[in-house]
């Protein structure tokens, strides 16, 4: 595989915006997974029409047998120094679906288990023995930095950005996005949908990341409902401007909802509160209750990444418009095809789906 | 599979007594395993045969790899919010021995983990990505609730209880009457036997569900031997005498062995001490020495949930009536059996088990 | 397999030198792997051409599914209860390079988990779900001791040390011997070189392993080169007297380069220290930096058992003769060829390497 951060500078890559880092990784079908923004609209096609596949594949104890075989000779080390177990067990399940078998390190304190050594000397330790590192991070731009290190020895594994610090979480974005894909399916695709983003806007990564990855889809509306403390960042507005994306901003939660094509929930971010900001905000206009399932547009469908606290009633979860149980499962489908996709193992999937569909 | 618990209301269910309980859990063959009182004596039979047929299969090489594709292509999640290795261990391995992939949460503390959100929404989450879930929690009746809750989703998912609270841990009692099957087998099975409990009969919860299963046999004489304030409660002897079975209860250790089939030792559970009583109640009386080998029938055997502290002398280990280490193993394989019932896999492994008696 | 060890009595077994029990567990075939000694230079060549069979069977995909198939009926427990993530995870991989399905238990505090019960209760529990046990342990003599006692059981299960207090960790020693055996593949093999010990000789247990595995070769001369509180010990010096092996001691890095056909660098083990006694000492002139590539012999090796600090400069890795990395994935290799060994499969591989040679 030809590896594209191979020869660069570290200091190079690590000082290019963006787009840049982005286009650089596309460059040579996948290998890391380090930035939603590497992924653009025919890439997220192939990789959610390669996800139906493997879902599709599935549903047949055949065509388990055939999936678990792809990759029962790769081994992944899932490193999980910020706990994270849902997002752990995702990718768990995707590589058991694929026959990887895994290696795991789940642990807040990962410098008293190294006995002081470098992250750079941790991971390529991880390199070492495993075929996949899956990595999530409190640090900023770690598996950046890793996947620049590991591209440039003699043994480079792929890396994939499982969450890092406050800013990217890539697989959470594409399955955010395959969730419209599939919602969509029967009404013309994501195209020409208006999406409603409620709660905290300013903090959410999943928020950032998801309304970057629309800028790939034509004729769009984005809604932001929020608090005002917790409205989406400026950066994203110039963004979106850049992209030439419809935008509204806005504290009034009842009367979006009817003009929702899909209606995208978070929690309060209060994990990053620096003083308990979070608990003086009036939040529960923000809640979607079952009696405002009446304003909802029949086809719209209703997501949410979890964790969800009150900001859902558990009772419309229920109504068939709530996506939000199928999106999570969604996570390892997705998953399951960019890890088949990484091995290069998607024309094998594509071409026996062809028998399942 | 038909769901036994979809379309009943949580209160319904909830406010129903035990054995009710257990007779609609008992309904359609096995599912969610909740309590040790759904299995009756037919299905204590049947599952101690299939245990012993995956037992005997599994003693070849080609047995081996006949059960591990039986669920091959199955995932189950072992969530473990109050540690217990043991019967960890004894699930993961019952998991392996029919090739089911395994994903895992083992903490103490859930709540930081899953960041505030509701038992049922981590319950659920499991139930997106495995076909499985084994749980064991500090609090009575979770598995039940979260049992009723999956069974009336669209991805029901079976449960099985590895130890809830104080009161239900129904693959210990599983266990534990397989063991005495065994013990048995060339003495006419379990009927008429005299089973001795010793040790810290109020607070075990082993105690408690293996004597309930035991009224599923005859002429059965339990024997409760305690310090006092140890001895077995009131309700359980209410059980006993409903289904009339006989039984004494006495502080004299050394008269009653020479009576016994069976000897089930426990612990002192002092886990459960308010205030540090069991240091005051000299429990030495209760210990199984090796003196006591000579008072013992020839047949006798001797039980241990296990762990063990100084209830039962390490010297005892090497006499042939020291069943507690095949008990152990027994876990294993009547976990193995069960698993096997739940997805249906048992007409497979009884039409293969000729071949290999 | 015949159990050399069923029969002594634990007192017996105890009270030999270490040489005499190496003879005793070496008797047999590989079976407990519990002492660096038990490996003569016969079973340390042997050992190495099967890692490299395994290593070279492992580069064809029909090759890892060929080693895959060959222990996956069996599973094995890691049993960590002195955190090591290196050696756990080289463990794992080795595992599953066979096929080998694998239990876990990670933790510093076994004691609350087991409920009070003693070491030998909890090892036996999992002799009674696994096939292999490896064992870490901050507990001298541990290993040794469950193995005596397995070995005396109804159901005997191979233990593989992986460390166990400041004395014995076998599989390390055995992993560096390969490395030098690789190393030296073309220039004669391993007899007649010159290595140099750098660091922390008085406190690192892999030196003092390796020192002693180094008796097994011809002509050898060591240097040992270290800060003087934390030169080698009086007793290795001992041993090698009486094996006729030369060696010298200096303080002096740099003049000691020239001369080394390998280098093996090791880190402060202060993890040892009593009351900071490391922080006193400059240890900064037994740094290996870029400046002294000039003075290595073109076809020297520098080894390291990791974690490094600063003694080896991160610069260092992109020179060919680092191999430290080609060593570390050599503890794979050489742990899967002990494992083979230990199931008796070592016939299976070298008559398959041929194929792939």
């Amino acid at each position: 595989m030809k590896q594209s951060l191979a020869g660069i500078s570290w200091k190079a890559f690590s000082g290019m915006e963006v787009k840049d880092k982005a286009a650089y990784l596309a460059e040579d079908g996948v290998f890391h997974v380090l930035l939603a923004q590497q992924f653009d609209r025919a890439r997220l096609e192939n990789l959610g029409m390669l996800a139906t596949c493997v879902r599709r594949i599935a549903k047949k104890e055949e065509g388990m047998t055939f999936l678990r075989s792809l990759l029962a000779n790769r081994r992944a080390m899932l490193y999980f120094s910020q706990p994270s177990s849902r997002t752990f067990l995702s990718f768990c399940a995707a590589c058991q679906i694929l026959g990887l078998q895994i290696g795991e390190v789940r642990d807040t304190s990962t410098s008293s288990e190294f006995k002081g050594e470098s992250q750079e000397d941790s991971v390529r330790t991880f390199s070492s023995y495993f075929d996949l590192i899956v990595m999530r991070s409190q640090i900023g731009g770690l598996a950046e930095r890793m996947a620049w290190q590991l591209s440039n020895t003699e043994r480079p594994v792929p890396i994939i950005n499982a969450g890092s610090g406050k800013d990217q979480h890539p697989t959470q974005a594409l399955l955010d996005v395959y969730t419209l894909q599939r919602s969509f399916e029967r009404q013309g695709g994501v195209d020409g949908k208006t999406i409603l983003f409620v709660g905290d806007l300013a903090r959410g990564r999943t928020v950032r990341s998801l309304a970057w990855l629309l800028t790939n889809y034509r004729d769009m509306q984005l809604l932001f409902v929020a608090p005002p403390e917790l409205q989406i960042g400026g950066d994203i507005l110039a963004l979106l401007d850049r992209a030439k994306v419809r935008y509204e901003l806005s504290g009034d939660f009842e009367s979006a909802i009817p003009r929702a094509d899909a209606i995208y929930m978070t929690r309060i971010q209060d994990e990053w509160d620096t003083a308990g900001e979070s608990q003086k905000i009036d939040t529960s206009k923000f809640w979607f209750m079952s009696r405002h399932l009446a304003l909802l547009k029949p086809h719209a469908v209703i997501l949410h990444p979890f964790p969800r606290r009150q900001e859902i009633a558990v009772d419309v979860d229920d109504d068939p418009r709530a996506v939000y149980w199928r999106q999570m499962r969604n996570g390892m489908w997705i998953r399951a095809a960019l890890i088949a996709a990484i091995f290069r193992k998607d024309a094998d999937i594509l071409s026996l789906a062809e028998r399942f569909v």
